[in-house]
């Protein structure tokens, strides 16, 4: 071993003690005679001094920057104590000293707020990952696994590694292939994550499994995206929606307390899909705060889809007074923005040209401001008195001194408008305290989509989500075929909720999961939903369609997003900085060069040519 | 939740409670209007006893083997106790059930002595993972990877995830690649190892790192080898070998105790590479029992390397008193038998046939029984007088009522069926018991092999393996290129060590490692002694050689076979029982059939064509 003790151990108690520690150098600093060193390994920081004896030798080897040191020395109470660091109270007075590694100057500096940007930082992510910055988040990332590790250990989970090498059964996301040199023409795929194989494990009685496990998917890379990426992926058999969410949020619960200490003692709130989509306009709600939307006029299926909830508008059931804006709209939402109301001009103006940026796409945005003496100025004053002022506003809750910002529109993009206009204010408010965590089950999810393209059913969450238990026979006994595509939302299936779960922190969905099909039927009618003939359903999920045909128990699961989980815990938005080796946006290892051509050879063993090489 | 207990947990201290129960039906029997049904669970057995009242319901539902039942019932005492399973003392008086699930005769019987052949339980995977017997190898498996994560967590290693789509730098086996659609042409690769990564991480301060990892050759597959397969892959940063054998002689010490309650206290024996070809005929040598090979002519390389342990043989020094056989050889190998004396002229020819067979190839073998009676009969008795037979037959250790058994040839292939032979001896003698557990370690491998065919040098271990401290200046100092084959063994780097490890489990190695070249010089002088050009190596291993300029720290590390220790442990042969979900020997998943050929459209996406069809 090259030393005794890491630098981040020791402490005046060890005054007097001769040690050796390993290490690099951060900083050297010349005091006449004497020089001192910052010595830096992963636990710490040690302040080594040189006495004037050593003098002689430091010329002949000078000490630099990221230079890999040995010394020896004892152990010696500081003068100068620095309360900010554990080992602040003693340094090391060295008696001799080697150097291990010399280093070049590092293309940026290894500090937290270095001055290396992006591309460099991952060009040379080996000294990136020596700040402490990343080093923190690597280590809480491991906080995390280990801690879901012990929970899911104590509730009887098995670990039990599924293969990589697997076949393609492209559904939704594109699959990576990886040709197969013993059979020529023929590929493996790698797994978008272990569905089946946890499903078959519950097959094959395991009845509580977990893996944290890599999976891959071969998209478009949006910013923070990975092609590779982590998943803690789990499923129990002989349970209900409800045993799920009892078991996984307590997991969630325990992660705060292992890696942040946070006591989340209240129980985890709950809202159904649709609930989401008309309180807060998405479906992964961040609920650190309030502004719920107001719907103030309502799209036409939804009469004809009767949602329960609904009241009547405050703008009246048909018409918005002659404002064209509204009338025309197919939807009005609203939303009140705490303190608003002592806006100015300038400032709502700004809020205006936000919401018609081309990545929220509105045309313009109504206001009716508060005042805390009981008025209501807004920018539809022609349109509406006062009374439908006060109404309006009542609608979103604003109290006096609030602003309520009012969109029109088009149903999905005004939905989706009000949705981030709501994440901004309250960004903009300090409303999104990053060590603030709320949890939220979202529920109830529609089974399918309709897809215009094709004319047919697609599955929201995956082929083997399970419908609720009472649109099991709905499903059964009608056609999927969509006869006359402009009423899609009257057929039997557009109704259809999925036995289907997300876990949402903070406004990120987290985790997702199921309640399975299990009976062979059902999965067969899936399949037939999804536009899948017999031939292609046998061909690409005939074992598991087996597998059905002995015994399958009733069963369902959940995946966590790990590399999400991690960044949110760690108060980052950004996934890549929790990722020890990620790719760039391009899904490209910047670091290693990869991917790269391989061989003529390797192509050659491989049976396969390479486009414009043919 | 479908039960309020498992199969496995009911004894007579619940009698009387109401319980429910989910699982699979193991066996029905009927007695007159009484039905016993066993169920089945991850965790146990269970007797229900359904009554005259439910056998109108059991008529019109009636139970097969492997139903999913879910039945609700009153615990009670048996009259008839089972003393073989934890819930023997009591039965489940049966109130209600339903069937969750119905089953198939299955294609084999679910039982540890199963009628299924290989193929057919391969095909039907999800229901061999049911049976008792690789339930167990699972269970064993968890157990091993989870007594690992503890160990190595205490002992302050961190789990980090390096990458899976990295660069094809294929050295010795073949990558398995995966084409990128995003960057047409190029090819990402899947990791044989994480080698690079965790060095780099080494370099970036990391310390002490673990992965439970898969790994990926594309290698022609023998028996008992899977293209994809599991490392426990583990690194350290500031140690030399000393620190690496000792910690991880005690992770597997650990594993013993946590998984086999074995206290293994006795200090792991140490051997060289050298040691180990001379005494035992191979690198990883079974040391559950002796059977030590005695040379009895060395091979004339030998006199020119000095090797200082040999003593002078007993046949002597330049031949063997006339006998073509030995005369001829170059080496002359014997081991002694325990109690063969006594075997007969039947037993010795059957002997001679099995070292005569293809695999092992020797023209014949001779032999000496070591009488009972302190004489010496011999297959050689013309060529050899008593005095001659008692010193060769000491060289072997051998007592009275032994038998030596002795083989002749050239080097290699003799020594290799020594060491056969002595496995099968202490095979037919009951010596290799899969309940007893010996460790060995193997020190100081070569660093190089020498390549006929392409007259240079190949590393052993791999290229990133440091010399010994003493031979890294030999490295440094001379020209790697051989200029006479013929002299090859002359050649300085012919002798030198590698500061590498292997660790023996009873005659297989369950794992490997090395310190690391960390100096940028010495690497590039590796790879220019494995015949890569400088571009070669900065196009392959570029950010490797980089890191090393910034400050790269002493390491070494280790990676376990996972997949093989769990099987040794298991006291198996074979490492596909201890896979959940293994390919057979030519690389297919028969249960998935895959590989498989893909869509038009994928392969059109990634720009790539297969043989014959461009």
């Amino acid at each position: 071993m090259y030393r005794t003790h890491t630098c981040g151990e020791l402490k005046l108690e060890n005054a007097g003690q001769t040690v050796e520690l390993a290490g690099w150098v951060q900083t050297v600093r010349k005091f006449g005679a004497i020089t001192f060193v910052d010595l830096r390994d992963r636990y710490g920081i040690t302040q080594l001094l040189f006495g004037e004896d050593l003098n002689a030798q430091l010329e002949s080897n000078p000490l630099g920057r990221e230079f890999v040191l040995q010394a020896k020395g004892t152990v010696s109470e500081r003068s100068n104590k620095n309360k900010n660091i554990p080992t602040g109270g003693i340094e090391i007075l060295i008696q001799s000293f080697s150097i291990l590694n010399k280093s070049a100057v590092p293309p940026f500096t290894i500090q937290d707020d270095t001055d290396g940007g992006d591309d460099l930082r991952m060009k040379y992510r080996y000294l990136d990952l020596r700040r402490n910055a990343v080093k923190k988040n690597l280590e809480l990332r491991y906080a995390v696994n280990r801690s879901a590790r012990n929970y899911l250990h104590e509730q009887g989970f098995y670990d039990i590694e599924t293969p990589f090498l697997i076949k393609s059964t492209p559904e939704g996301a594109r699959d990576f292939v990886v040709p197969s040199r013993m059979n020529p023409g023929e590929f493996y795929a790698l797994p978008q994550s272990p569905q089946t194989f946890k499903q078959l494990l519950m097959v094959s009685g395991y009845d509580r499994y977990y893996q944290v496990v890599k999976c891959f998917r071969d998209e478009d890379l949006r910013a923070d995206r990975q092609p590779e990426f982590t998943q803690i992926d789990c499923e129990m058999a002989f349970v209900e929606q409800e045993d799920i969410l009892n078991m996984f949020e307590a997991l969630v619960k325990r992660i705060f307390k292992d890696v942040r200490g946070l006591d989340y003692t209240e129980p985890v709130e709950r809202i159904s899909w649709e609930d989401a989509m008309w309180n807060y306009g998405n479906d992964k709600p961040d609920i650190r705060f309030g502004m719920k939307i107001a719907n103030l006029k309502f799209p036409l299926h939804v009469f004809t889809s009767k949602i329960a909830f609904l009241q009547n508008s405050p703008l009246g059931d048909e018409s918005a007074a002659g404002f064209a804006v509204f009338d025309s709209a197919e939807t009005v939402v609203a939303i009140s923005v705490p303190g608003g109301s002592e806006y100015s001009r300038k400032q709502t103006d700004e809020i205006t040209e936000w919401v018609k940026r081309p990545q929220i796409g509105m045309k313009g945005l109504a206001f009716i401001k508060c005042g805390t003496d009981g008025t209501y100025k807004s920018s539809m004053d022609k349109f509406f008195d006062a009374e439908k002022l006060k109404a309006i506003a009542g609608a979103t809750g604003a109290q006096a001194g609030d602003i309520v910002l009012i969109l029109a529109g088009n149903e999905e993009r005004t939905r989706k408008a009000v949705s981030e206009l709501r994440l901004e204010m309250a960004k903009r408010l300090g409303l999104r305290k990053s060590n603030e965590f709320k949890l939220l089950w979202v529920l109830d999810f529609p089974l399918f989509e309709y897809d215009e393209e094709s004319n047919r059913w697609v599955a929201r969450h995956h082929p083997f989500t399970s419908p609720k238990p009472q649109d099991i026979q709905v499903m059964i006994n009608n056609d999927p075929a969509i006869k006359d595509a402009a009423k899609y939302l009257e057929h039997p299936y557009a109704n259809i909720k999925a036995n289907a779960y997300d876990i949402v922190l903070n406004g990120n969905e987290i985790g997702g999961g199921s309640i399975r099909i299990y009976q062979r039927a059902l999965q067969e009618k899936m399949f037939a939903a999804l536009g899948m003939s017999k031939e292609e359903a046998l061909h690409k999920f005939g074992f598991l369609l087996g597998a059905f045909e002995y015994g399958a128990p009733p069963h369902g699961g959940i995946a966590f997003g790990f590399d999400r989980l991690c960044a949110i815990l760690g108060g980052s938005e950004s996934i890549r900085d929790f990722i020890a080796f990620p790719k760039n946006n391009s899904g490209r290892d910047v670091m290693l060069d990869a991917p790269s051509t391989i061989d003529k050879k390797q192509l050659e063993e491989l049976q396969i040519k390479t486009a414009g090489k043919s």
